[in-house]
């Protein structure tokens, strides 16, 4: 995982691994540094008539806490037509479907030229991909991008996405002491770095609501169109299913439209963990010295990452000068193509490998590489993704599937034929 | 430590240890068992026309976080005249004292019996004491009881409590869904169950000035007398050694007085530590399942714990009502004797021993057994204490010092003394 750094091997281990298959299916492979961890670059190519495409994946996971899971979630497991492990279907499993399709692509003789630009660092924010990228790029021309790193939304009912969601995460710190105090002998006199942590985090966001009370954190927000709503309604979006399949009890959402523009159209603010104080089991009745609330914001098209992380640290800094703000993570939003040939291709490939149009929609999740590939690289991207919400993206027992892997394979080597004639 | 049960056997040992020392002073002694951990008994017996004190102290301790520590906390180190190690103050060094004192006493053939009742269960609330003492009362009559686990408020002026807090300690706890969820895929429509428990403590308490906002929780609160004021003024505190002392960078009180008050005479709601959630390197932006809050109220005269909890629970149902409130621990406040032969004894014991006059103080901490004592015991409960800010009650580095404890011998003996002389 590339978020802990005692794992820093394992990242350097697999881009390894990675690049010895790209270079067993037939490509032309190279390893390349950046600042952060190695970008593999890959190529099958047909000739400098035809036209590039460049497809990306990443090869880094996010941490798994293994209590909850039912195998070793570092080592894959086939039960049935699934694959079990960490990154299976974030995004392992889409990055070898699309080797393997450019592979059938290439014995196919379609006249494209196919690059791999599958990155390490994309759940930390890609911290180093731009810098990387805008080295790179006059070297690895192309015009367009295919990334398959996000979700249907019901197995039945292909998906494309057309958004995506930024992100700013952030670490507010407050220190009010160098060591555990004594709650009766301090306690009144002494503060509470937890205390006014928790009183900072309910005065960003209404925690019932979820509605973010940060002044002017809404500024901008492109409200979503009469016709992406539309299409939302005819994705095979199902409260039922979506609670399911994240084993949520109950959700802020009362109905299944009201919960798609609440995960796909509206930007949130989440408490992902305190840190400092006491865990263990019972109460030990301690004031702790110091606290860390770790908090994200998920961003919508017409957000600025750099605006809000402003409005973010201004707001606290009037509820608490004394807290810090350190951003952590910063993504921008993406509105991405709804028309033009590349879109129609998209369709068109889903069409033939799952026998049904996909529903445009968003995501909610945020891939910073996106944005910065369509600023860099100067084309269209489309995101024509694999996985299934039921995979369990982050989760614990993650995993990828056969039908969506073989029909993924379908799917690119069609869009790879109807890409290499658009001119 | 008694409050985590994988060293429950650990607290055996220390129990049987004691006895060990309480028999090679000479005194006849009992482990007696409870429901929880046990109770050691002793006796120096002068003759049952005599009068009897009896002695409470407690040998468990609260756990040491060994990070913070600059010694191994359970292995005792001498340094100069300190006794570092983990109960050093807070109680062992005192219970030895007042031991080794006792002793004394009986080779002075002070006309006094001398009963020992050193309890294993303070630190988690006393949870086993009251059923033991109400079925065992009759075996061990007593005219007082002597406690000695309270903290001077400087070195250079004695200190006698004349009062305590009380506790509720809780536990908030929140479940929304089965497993971690990614906050992109389900942000928004997903609730996150920090957020709400930090609305909720937000809900409780202002965190910066520490005013409880729970509906009715200062009502009954008796206010502070004009002589306990006058007395609070001259007990030595100040802020700088105040601060200094407990690693406090800043103060919620901006004078000395306002500090006495907030510490001794007003309630609190303090937030020990949130669980669940991500609290390793970095941010990792899932929206966790689960949260607890280990909050606690310190109490003052006037009330009620049992009251105290039953606002909250309400307070909480109607702020949000899927979070759990389970009472972890619930200790009335205490309002000792301020005048009288036994606060007579106690003064001029001090004077004999250090040199000047106790200040007549309270003790911002909880201490279950003592209001315990005094209803079933039916007798006079004095607070003599030994320990300084500096020892570290709870904290890191905790030690005892050979000042306090040769001074102490002094003062108990001359206590002793005084109080066989009470009819």
């Amino acid at each position: 995982m590339s978020v802990d750094p005692a794992h820093a091997r394992d990242v350097e281990r697999c881009a390894a691994v990675a690049a010895g298959l790209m270079k067993k299916a037939g490509a032309t492979v190279k390893v390349a540094r950046t600042r952060g961890f190695p970008v593999v670059l890959g190529a099958f190519r047909a000739g400098p008539r035809h036209p590039t495409v460049t497809i990306y994946n990443h090869l880094d996971v996010v941490p798994a806490g293994g209590a909850d899971w039912s195998r070793p979630p570092f080592k894959m497991a086939i039960a049935g037509d699934r694959f079990y492990a960490r990154g299976a279907t974030d995004d392992k499993g889409p990055a070898l479907t699309a080797l393997f399709a450019a592979r059938s692509a290439r014995e196919l003789r379609v006249p494209l030229n196919i690059r791999f630009l599958w990155e390490c660092e994309e759940e930390i924010g890609s911290p180093s991909f731009e810098a990387f990228l805008c080295k790179t790029a006059k070297s690895i021309p192309t015009d367009s991008v295919l990334v398959s790193d996000t979700i249907w939304v019901a197995r039945n009912k292909p998906a494309v996405s057309a958004g995506l969601r930024g992100l700013v995460g952030v670490l507010l710190a407050l220190e009010t002491g160098e060591k555990d105090c004594h709650s009766g002998l301090t306690g009144g006199a002494a503060r509470n770095p937890l205390a006014e942590l928790a009183q900072v985090v309910a005065r960003c966001v209404d925690g019932r609501t979820g509605r973010v009370t940060i002044p002017g954190f809404y500024d901008g927000v492109l409200p979503l169109a009469r016709e992406e709503l539309a299409s939302f309604r005819e994705s095979g979006f199902s409260l039922a299913a979506f609670k399911k399949a994240h084993g949520l009890k109950k959700l802020r959402s009362g109905s299944a439209l009201s919960a798609m523009k609440a995960i796909w159209g509206a930007p949130t603010f989440e408490v992902h963990g305190f840190s400092g104080g006491y865990q263990g089991p019972g109460v030990k009745t301690a004031v702790p010295p110091r606290g860390e609330a770790k908090v994200s914001m998920r961003l919508v098209p017409g957000q600025e990452p750099r605006k809000v992380l402003h409005l973010l640290k201004e707001h606290v800094r009037r509820l608490n000068p004394d807290v810090r703000v350190s951003g952590a993570l910063s993504l921008e939003p993406f509105r991405g193509v709804t028309s033009g040939p590349f879109a129609q291709a998209a369709a068109e490939a889903m069409r033939f490998a799952f026998g049904k149009s996909p529903a445009v929609v968003r995501e909610g999740g945020s891939i910073g590489a996106v944005v910065t590939m369509e600023k860099v690289l100067k084309c269209p991207v489309c995101l024509i993704g694999l996985s299934l919400p039921e995979h369990g993206y982050h989760g614990p027992n993650e995993f990828f599937d056969w039908r969506q892997a073989s029909g993924g394979m379908l799917a690119f080597v069609k869009y790879f034929e109807q890409i290499s004639r658009i001119r």
